[in-house]
């Protein structure tokens, strides 16, 4: 499991010839650090004399990224799960037609589970930038650029993810499935559109 | 040391109330998976014969990322440092007017290390980012959306560190310093400019 490697070992991997973990995993990761950014402000600020009128609403806020980064662990996970899924398929013979058939069909199935992956890295991303600007405007100011970071990297996870959903989509034959995933991906950025922005605009009102 | 944690425990401590690691260490470990990700699709593209005629740059940019990575991975480290030793400064005795003096001078050195640190970060990231586009060209096509991760978190490494740069420059008081800072910010900023839009476009091109 990816969650068990030290930091200089999962580094050293990501940069090897080793197909996993790759930028599906990398992206959940990130995510994962843009939520635990957002659940470090908080806790800075749970406790705190001249907080306790924010308290209530982060408290809110601390489930909230603390949730969301528990399903990025498991997301990074999943990734390296899918891919495999995936380069498993790719070695099933295909000499016959029907091995051909059956082959085509399977990579079919594993591609769309490879996609779906990344677009729930998306969708958390979502989440994630959703929450920042709050976290910004409320959180312990000696430690809201962190707030900024947190915001970043949510963005940046969420492009890391429709990337790889695309690259995946670019193999997927049904035009349905491929319209179904676009419209996704589309609902999702119109989502979070400005989040970043308005986050870092807390941020340096804070700073 | 970070590097040698495990995933799961970097990203609980991240999330704790422990003030470091926080979005400095961040921004150093992201633009590190920028670097790493850059890495495995040069891996990736030595050796194979479809790629014989760009080996020889290849090989040059998987010096470079690699070289740039272990910058990386050392400033990650550094920033803890350089926030423990901050935390240390501020802990100083404050009340005599001599010792009041030696605090806030031994303050404002703290926090110039404590703003080269994210400098350097920002300084590597853009290292990263002006490589993204060659190897996004030259790398082996089947992991060609890897170049674009590593080009996104690149711009979100950076990002990150210039607002961890200029939390630490809010507090350092001589004006000369600050406006050496916001110098070196604008060059860094001016020497990326397009960069990660340009990878994407030859990342998309090539998908």
């Amino acid at each position: 499991m990816i969650k068990d490697k030290k930091i200089k070992n999962f580094l050293d991997t990501l940069a090897s010839s080793s197909p996993t973990p790759g930028g599906g995993s990398a992206a959940a990761l990130v995510g994962a650090m843009s939520a635990a950014l957002l659940s470090m402000v908080e806790n800075l600020t749970i406790g705190k004399k001249q907080y306790l009128n924010v308290e209530e609403s982060i408290n809110k806020l601390l489930k909230k990224s603390e949730s969301i980064r528990a399903d990025f662990e498991e997301l990074v996970e999943k990734d390296v799960e899918a891919f495999n899924q995936f380069m498993a398929v790719m070695k099933l013979p295909k000499e016959t037609a029907e091995q051909k058939e059956i082959r085509s069909k399977k990579l079919q199935i594993a591609l769309i589970e490879a996609a779906n992956i990344p677009l729930e890295v998306a969708k958390k991303s979502a989440e994630v930038l959703n929450i920042c600007q709050e976290v910004a405007n409320k959180g312990n100011k000696n430690v809201i650029s962190d707030a900024g970071v947190g915001a970043i990297l949510a963005e940046a996870a969420l492009e890391s993810a429709i990337l790889n959903v695309k690259i995946n989509l670019n193999m997927i034959k049904e035009e349905k499935t491929k319209e179904q995933f676009n419209t996704k991906i589309t609902e999702i950025m119109d989502s979070v559109k400005g989040e970043k922005n308005d986050a870092l605009k807390a941020v340096l009102n804070r700073m």
